[in-house]
Parts: structure tokens; sequence; C-alpha cells
């Protein structure tokens, strides 16, 4: 229809047969909505690799921050404290929320991108015996990096601590199950690498830890323990559903299947991260991460250094020719991003590589090498 | 398509128009989606009847509870006290998120339906000078009262106190102008009377108290301050939109304008109301409320007191006929509910009449007639 690719991390493009899904109303008390929200809730537990029956998946109304919210005000004792692992706006927008709650936390805060090491989880775990949870960023989508939630889950795990994933824009794409990583509880949403519409996001979490954690929620809303006992008892959300994005999202997790789950739709977004990067790099652009960081998820770029880049330009100059990308998210110097999840391949890969070829060459910019503080920025980690 | 009529309180049934809205993605960050956020709060704040450009528009993700969650948790300040009047599952819900919000409140239960009156709100408040709120539901949907918003008003506003008001279920087809009832704020959702489909709520409000909130709230993602502070400055939603639902709703506040706003839609809605009451009268059925209290949106009948009667019965022989009904909340007698609202008129609610006597016939139910208990229970209420 001639609508722009999304190339950020969502809202995304999805599927028309996703959106299709939406053009009917369904009661949410009726037992026909009721079976959808089951089928969604088995699948995704399904996705986590939960063999044993140990986790329950619950929806909760929201953007993906409200569900993050929703885990930590639900599964964090009002006396606990958290480990929170921050390398860019997420991890700190998990911090944030646990200061508007009054929950005690304390942050690791690596700046921009540098990823949190196991060691350090494990020193600062071991410096402070009161800290009961730790949250990590799986893919830390403000730059672009995939955090090494394995070897930060070995040092969380090992001294007895409690692992909370923000999965938001990995889950389903990237690895992570529990037989490998049991963590405590996780947190994704409808419109990330699943490829469902915006509307809610989903904790799957052990059963245990929901069954423990009644009463404790600082929010009747945001209540992930209180949200999972009334679906148990009635099958129901306790409050209105988005019934339309749900039914998207069933069908969104039909593709996910018939595409191979989520090795198949890794293999997808890997090839277009692939494709994108090189074509980039061949224009002279440079990420800041190098390759074994980047994640399949989305990518930053730094802006070049020429003097007739400017970012609004760009932009329009890519909508123009039917790509939506996305500001960069560094505080030290500047940057875009471009994302490689929704619903496209690496044929969209390639005319996102010459549109962005056609508007340098627009914009009078002949190189697109950044300028030297970005190199040396990137020196700061290493490969 | 064949699908059933939704004659429940929200999800319902909408335009096809506002679901074919839903065929395209958005970027959030994009400037053609902030125009329509934009769009869609200049248009409810002017259906709020604000000329003087003192109140807000603040669109928040989730389902209506967790704009009535937000609009309490922000507005209240920690060391406020809100009376609550409830009279049904609303006002009660109103009440127990302040509860677990840890905010002074002080109840007054009408317990089912029976309407709180503005001398006792008048009393109420006079006898504790610490309260500083005051919540009412318009439309207690759990019985279908419309309560006397306009004398609660008037006792508090007199009393110099601040007026919440959750009308959830009826802005947008009943009056509340706040040049007659000037709120501090109230909350509505997408998927009430404006037929939208469910995925946000909105909370309109004085602009001097969302200034005056800012820091306020109990959670980060139901911060109303926030959200339209982040708003003024960017455009933006805080956190991912649910672009879709957005969408949708812009549709459905084109078709609004088109039947003539709130009055035409009040109008088709009391026609419902009225064609389909009379009906269910002429079969026997008995409504809860004299009509001086029916409001336009959703109708309480009692169960026949008729042995062969059996609700889950009556509920799936009226969705074979394509009607999906909803049961009742009321706690002394059994009782179903009727909703008034959604994309439809007269003709249908002729239908469900006769699919209502074709269910009593299928079940051998020759006599629609109440209880006494029933009766007795309606005699509370004087009309
Ligand atoms: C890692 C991560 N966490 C949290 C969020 C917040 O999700 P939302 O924007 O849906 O609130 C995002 C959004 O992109 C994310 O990528
Ligand atoms: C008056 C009233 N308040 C609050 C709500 C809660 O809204 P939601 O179910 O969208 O959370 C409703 C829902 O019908 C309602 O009618």
């Amino acid at each position: 229809m001639g609508e722009p690719f999304l190339l950020t991390p969502g809202p995304l493009t999805t599927a028309y047969s996703v959106k299709e899904a939406m053009l009917r109303d369904w009661g949410s008390w009726d037992g026909d909505f009721r079976a959808m929200t089951k089928s969604l809730c088995d699948q995704l537990v399904e996705m986590a690799g939960d063999t044993a029956g140990d986790y329950a998946c619950v929806p909760m109304q929201g953007s993906g921050s409200f569900s993050v919210e929703a885990m930590l005000g639900t599964l964090v004792p009002r006396d606990g404290k958290v480990l929170v692992l921050a390398n860019g706006a997420y991890g700190l927008r998990a911090a944030e929320t646990l200061r508007v709650m009054g929950r005690a936390f304390t942050l690791i805060n690596k700046g921009d991108y540098l990823p949190p090491r196991g060691e350090e989880v494990a020193r600062a775990l071991d410096a402070d015996p009161a800290i009961t949870h730790v949250i990590a960023i799986h893919c830390e989508t403000s730059s672009g990096i995939l955090n090494p939630v394995a070897e930060i889950a070995a040092a969380v795990l090992s001294r007895g601590r409690k692992l909370l994933i923000d999965s938001m824009s990995a889950f389903g794409a990237v690895e992570l199950d529990v037989r490998q990583i049991p963590y405590e509880a996780m947190v994704s949403s409808a419109n990330k690498c699943v490829e469902g519409v915006p509307g809610f996001g989903f904790v799957i979490a052990r059963k245990s830890a929901l069954e423990a954690a009644k009463g404790n929620a600082h929010s009747l809303s945001l209540d992930v323990a209180a949200q999972w006992s009334a679906m148990v008892k009635t099958g129901q959300w306790r409050f209105t559903p988005p019934t339309h994005v749900v039914a998207a999202f069933l069908e969104a997790l039909r593709l996910h299947r018939l595409e191979g789950g989520v090795a198949g739709r890794g293999a997808r977004y890997t090839r277009n991260r692939d494709v994108m990067v090189a074509g980039m790099r061949a224009l002279g652009f440079e990420t800041l991460l190098a390759d074994r960081w980047l994640s399949p998820i989305i990518v930053t770029f730094f802006n070049p250094a020429h003097p007739n880049f400017v970012f609004d330009r760009f932009y329009e100059l890519m909508k123009a020719r039917g790509f939506i990308i996305y500001p960069g998210k560094l505080t030290v110097v500047d940057s875009f991003r471009i994302g490689c999840i929704g619903r496209m391949d690496e044929h969209v890969m390639r005319r996102v590589v010459a549109a962005a070829a056609e508007a340098l060459a627009d914009m009078g910019v002949d190189s697109a090498a950044p300028p030297a503080a970005a190199i040396a920025e990137r020196a700061k980690l290493a490969a």
C-alpha cells in the first residue's frame, strides 16, 4: 500500500494478515476470547522453553514499560533490593521505575553502551548481601548491544539471587530458554520480535514467584500476581483487554511458528542486519559496536562528520524513499539507528542501503566517515 | 461478516471503517503520528466543552482502570484524602485502587446501585475537612445507573473540594461539560461511547492540576503529569503508544462528529435503550431501575423466577442468534445486563428482543417475571 517500512524497534512493520486479524470485534467475557487468551499464554510459555510447567505467562495491558514496572513492582518484595545493570536508556528506566515506586536499588551504570560483565556483577553481589534481585537488559535497544546475559545469569544464580530480564526487544528472535537461564521472570511485548501490533506486554514468571507475590504490588492495575490469579480462575483479563491487539498477536504467533520459531525468526533478522550493515559500511558509515556485540535487532551508526550531514534532512530523505529510521540515543556523539526487525527481509535491506546512498548524494555528503571523537568513543569497547 | 453484536459495555461493536483504520503501521516517533495524537487530544478537549483552554487531554496506555489509577495517583497529593462515592463495582474499584496505593480515603458505599445524593456528600464533606478530593462514577456500569453528578458536583464545589469523575462508560454520549460541571479531572476510554477499539484511556484534567502534580505519582508508567509534559514537549507519548488503536480512534471520532457529537450519539443510544427496554418489558422482563435512573448505556434486568431459566443457557441461545449479552453484577439477586452502546441502532435492538423471546421459548420459560425478592430489592430506590 506504499506505506513506509518502519526500521525502528517497535512499532514495526507487521504482516498484512496480522492487521487483518483486527477486522472484527470480540467480547472479552466470551468463551471464544478466553480461548484466545489461553492459546496466547500457552504459546509464549512454550517459546520460553518451559517444559516442566514451572512458569506462567501473564499478559499485561499497556506498553512494554508498563510490564517492566509490573514485573518489578510485583516480584520485588517491599523490603527487597535490586541491582540494576544499565548501559543505556532502558536500564536507566528500570532504575527510575524503582525509584518512583520507592523500592531499594543499586545501580551499575556503564554509560551509553558498555556491557555489564559477569565478574562485576559477581563483585557487586558479594559486596552487598541485601541485594535480592538483579535486573538485566537483554538487548539494550538504545544502542543495539546484545548484553551478555548468560554470564550475568551465572553470576546471579551462583550467588542465590533472583534474575529478572527485560527481553523486550529480543524475545522471540534471540534464544532465551529457561532451561539454560532459569530466570525468576522475563518481560517482553506484543510488538517486538513476535511482530504483533502494540497494546500489551507480557511477563513470563515462575509460578512460585507469582504465588509468593500476592499483595506486594504498588499498583492495582500493574499487579502481575493479581492478573495471573484472575486469569487462572476465570480465563479472563482482570480489566478490559485490547481485544484487537490480542487477535493480531495470535496471527503473529502463527507466522512466527511458520517461520521456524525463535531460530527461524532470528536467522532472518541476522541476515537483515548483515546485509544492511555490510551495505552501510560500504557507503562509509561506521557502527558504534564491533561485530561481536551487534544484536540482530537494531544497529547504531555514527553520524558522518561531513558538515552537510543533518539528521533531520537524512530522516526526511529516507522517509520520502519509504523508510522510517530512528534517531540515536548516545549522549557523547551523534548517531542514528536502523532496525532489523519487523516484516521485512534482506531485499528490503538492500533498498534501505540504496536509499541511504541517494540521501547522502542529495545532501552533498561525499563521505560518511564519522568524526574522530566517534572513533575514540568506540575504542572504549574492545571486540 | 456474521460476527455477533456485542451488547456489552466495551469492548463493543465498532464500525467497519474504525477497524479498517488499523490496516497500516505507524512509526510512533514520526511526525504523521504525532499529528494524529494532537488531533485526538484536541477533539476530546473540545468534546469536554473546554473553550477557555483550561483543560488538557492526556491519553494513557492500558485499559480504563489504568487511567482511573493514573488520575488518582497523579492528582491526589500524597497527603490528600479522597471521598469515594460507590454504588457498584467501579466505585469500589476506585477505593481499592487508593488502598493499594496507600492514599487516604473514606468510602460512602451505597451497595449495588443506590445513588449517592448531593446532601449526603455535603454532610460527609462538612464532617471531614481533611477530604481534598471526591471521586464520583458518572454511569455506574455495573448496574447501569446514571448517577446524579450535577447535585454531587454542586455539593463538592461549594465546599471548595475537587471533583474527579469516572465517566468511562458515559463520556461521548451523556453530556458532561466543564462549563456546567467544572471538575478537576475526568477519565474515559477509547472503547466506550466514542466507539473505538480498546487499548487506551484518557484523562481530561485542568492544566493547573497537572502542573501542580509533578512528582506526585506512585508509578512511572501511570503518571499523567509526566505523560502530559512529555507530550507538550515532544508531541509523543512517553512510551510506545498503541498506534493502531489510536488510528481506529481517530476514525471513531470522525463518525462521532458526523453523528452530531455527544447529542447525536446520546440520542441513538437513548432510542436503543427505549426500544430494547420496551420490548423486554413486553416479554415480562423487569428492569432493576425505574426509568428516571436508567442510563442510555446499559440496563440491568432481573433473571426470571421461572425454574427453567438458566443464565448460561440464555447466554448461549442469545449468542447463537448473534448477540453477546453480559452477566449482572448485583450481589443480592440474580440479574443480567444488555448494553445499548456501540455501532447499532433500534433495528438491531428489535432483533435482540425477538432473540430473547425465542430463547425463552427454547428454554420453556413461559413467564419472565422476576422473583419476589427482586421486586422487594427494587422498592428500595423510589422513582
Ligand atoms: C529493552 C527495552 N525495554 C523497554 C522498552 C519499553 O517498551 P515500551 O516503549 O513499549 O514501553 C523498550 C522499547 O523499545 C525496549 O527496547
Ligand atoms: C464506569 C467504569 N469505570 C471503569 C471501568 C474500567 O475500565 P476497563 O475495563 O477498561 O479497565 C469501566 C469498564 O467498563 C467502567 O464502566
